[in-house]
């Protein structure tokens, strides 16, 4: 069990718990994202999401690999906002028949997702510098640069079907 | 209420659903600041949520204003991914008594805030001239390019806090 919000009292407990709530997230990312690339049906969307995958499994280690650097068990703690973004998600995409307004939902839960961990590891990078964490900056924002490229390519996929709107 | 999940069959629909969700946000947003400002030590970021909550009165004018052009009467649907970021936002700020560290709490979450709207309106934006509802366009851009705004200010308090890190 991570850090209880009570007992966050420096900008380092701060840290250390928004580090375990993004833990928490990448961790229920990697559980979401089997059953995106299930329902996606236009080719490249799923591909997309089975790279993400792949990345999110990465970011992950990139993450326990933070823990060690500061001397911390690799622990998560529940983030009701990505419970939130992906129950959003579930819930829109199990109802929708057509593929076309399938895909566009499915990309559209994916960009929230990506916004999300855009926000917080730009956060995570803001404070490792103010406290002077420099070593784990780099490692903060590899991911923050896949997560922004994910994005992007959320929007070209968005911009090609707009591009064939029937 | 607005439209349910499972009545999502076109891109209208979801379109449709999207902007109800994004009425909502914006509404609980309004509800959620006053008590942001209210916590909010430094000065310059209490002014930040101030100037916030009236941008987003103007932001629920401009949804109004769209249903309208759609012809739609302006409603809200539940959106299990903005109560979650709240809820976040709530738990952490709740708990914390140091004031910078309180500070450092708030901005983060109102980014959290910030990039969820700044995804929600490039989708509704996307889907606009997908739908060839060029007319409500320029609204929806209007307040994304706020939304963009707001959090770059975030991020510049953010940074001014680390220049005179202790």
């Amino acid at each position: 069990m991570g850090l209880f919000t009570h007992d966050i009292k420096t900008m380092d407990d701060l840290f250390l718990h928004q580090l375990q709530d993004v833990y928490y997230a990448e961790n229920q990312i990697t559980k979401a994202l089997p059953k995106m690339i299930s329902k996606a049906t236009a080719p490249e969307l799923k591909r997309g999401f089975e790279v993400h995958l792949e990345e999110t499994n990465r970011q992950i280690e990139r993450l326990d690999e933070v823990f060690r650097l500061l001397g911390k068990d690799a622990k998560a703690v529940t983030c009701p906002a990505i419970d939130g973004i992906i129950k959003e998600a579930n819930e829109i995409a199990g109802e929708v028949e057509d593929p076309r307004v399938l895909d566009a939902a499915l990309a559209a839960s994916a960009q929230a997702v990506e916004h999300y961990e855009i926000t917080r590891y730009g956060t995570l990078i803001a404070w490792a510098k103010e406290l002077g964490r420099t070593e784990i900056v780099p490692l903060l924002q590899a991911t923050l640069a896949e997560e922004e490229a994910t994005d992007r390519k959320l929007t070209e996929l968005a911009e090609q079907r707009l591009n064939h709107a029937p």
